[in-house]
């Protein structure tokens, strides 16, 4: 009989944080228990994972003592927590090298991007990582590129509208900067590989499920739904207008989370089309390793396979 | 006939530049040309390089048009700039990507040890580092540790007195933590070959000539010499002391660069024996790969070698 690795999720769930936790259930490798913030712990997604048998941890981050038991013994902590909060993992990390985690996932699960310069929430996650560093803690950081679920492009008749979060008709700059993608459905069944994995310790994966350009997208969206698209363009420098926009409106606002989140949506979209960061080439030279080579068996859901998912009237909508 | 790499190297006559200018020309591959600032140009050091023969070009930093000339046609370039002048490599690095330089050697070839928070020689470095990533530029980062020509004891006899910047009788710590060392003038061999080398594009790279704790050198020295030596200790807490005294007087005085090379100097001493940074094991958790495995045929000095040729009057001093 194998020891199962003990697992402990904070941000279990949040979008990713739940598809970790289906990802780490589904493959039978883990005991798997649940950090919560105190405030979170009467919530009713958190007492549906209670009531499924879940250990559940509600420990106010300052609450070093508290920490330590609750590390104590895992193998295994993985942060999903949620993008305004990132800078509190902080709070974690003294904890976990004292109780000798043997891995740490910090909260990455984001596209690939530089350290330093393009997106402030890369920048932040940063910070993390160099702590992690700083402490010696053995870590893996895992990005994921950008989600299926908020790449599809609104059809003229409306029907995929029921799973968007905000309508998408946009080509950005020339339509041809290639994206890593993944299903968020995948993300966690990667991390179940991922995390078991000696090759992957001290180092950048990244995920994918495919690259793919948005013409591509549009072409995908076109044939499978019989549709003809008429995207709307946008400039590279209408991107970097709204990158400027957006930094300004936080630099008057700094603690306003919606004007953070627009910073970040404007950050992603310069990232993504106007320096083409999210790349496997630029990933490459960042020092990733990727899913395709380390688990060629692993078949990820393909963008076209999603969207005729959607088209069945079997998607969901992400944040909801 | 193969085609020789170009290279132009900026602080040639410094220790490090040295080496390196050495090594590149030992080695036959290279065509090596010199950049320097306009204010170096007449000294004596850079007269006698031209006298050699060697391309000078003298550039103001600030120019951009003149440095994207010199880099034009240049294939790999160097720098190995002073500790206090770090932060001036960003004005090379936009002519540098301009210029499509294959491969950018930013002036580290200092000890192993986190990106931020445990050396200020280190997080400076560091912001070069992100800058070369955003931009996406070619790189490699090769540090070498610490130099065997300022890691080796004074004898009571006073015979390698000759050879020292500074008497050095001390143990830190218990004197057990290995420190990763190479000979001064192995680490321009080694960089003609790490730069030539696909396996070490865009990745840390760290020379070794040995790794030996305090103790180890000690017993080296009383071996080879036949004298007795008693060190002093210096404590942990000393050393933390001596790092919190010379980032006080700095924060007093920033730009005072005594003042700073003193907090580098504590800051070294505390990365490499209290928290033990510049050692193999914490370099292969940063991600470096060394040249004792990429170069197993290249047999560096040993320390032993290093101390016999100093205590036969061979040795110079550095900084001199």
């Amino acid at each position: 009989m194998t020891v199962k690795q003990k697992v402990l999720l904070l941000g279990a769930t949040g979008e990713t944080g739940s598809s970790i936790l289906n990802g780490l259930q589904e493959s039978g490798n883990f005991d798997v228990e649940i950090l919560v913030r105190p405030a979170s712990a009467k919530k009713p997604s958190v007492q549906k994972l209670q009531e499924q048998g879940i250990r559940i941890w509600s420990i106010d981050l300052d609450n070093f003592n508290e920490l330590v038991s609750a590390f104590t013994g895992v193998d295994i902590l993985i942060s999903a927590i949620g993008p305004n909060d990132l800078l509190q993992q902080k709070k974690l990390l003294q904890a976990a090298k004292l109780a000798d985690i043997k891995r740490i996932v910090p909260c990455a699960f984001i596209t690939v991007a530089p350290p330093k310069g393009a997106m402030l929430l890369r920048d932040e996650k940063e910070e993390i990582y160099n702590t992690i560093k700083f402490l010696g803690i053995p870590y893996t950081v895992i990005d994921v590129g950008y989600w299926y679920q908020i790449s599809f492009p609104t059809l003229p008749s409306g029907r995929v509208n029921y799973a968007q979060i905000f309508p998408l008709n946009t080509i950005h700059g020339e339509g041809t900067a290639r994206n890593i993608l993944t299903d968020l459905r995948d993300v966690g069944r990667f991390v179940a590989r991922i995390i078991l994995d000696d090759r992957t310790l001290n180092r950048y994966v990244y995920t994918i499920g495919e690259a793919l350009s948005e013409k591509e997208i549009y072409h995908i969206a076109e044939e499978t739904s019989g549709e003809k698209l008429e995207p709307t363009c946008l400039s590279n420098q209408d991107i970097e207008a709204s990158v400027e926009q957006t930094k300004a409106a936080l630099t008057q606002d700094p603690r306003n989370p919606i004007k953070r989140t627009a910073l970040y949506i404007a950050q992603y979209q310069h990232s993504k089309y106007v320096r083409q960061d999210n790349s496997p080439s630029y990933a490459d030279y960042l020092g990733y390793i990727n899913t395709r080579e380390l688990y060629p068996d692993f078949q990820p859901t393909t963008f076209r396979d999603f969207f005729e998912e959607l088209l069945a009237g079997k998607g969901r909508k992400v944040y909801s």
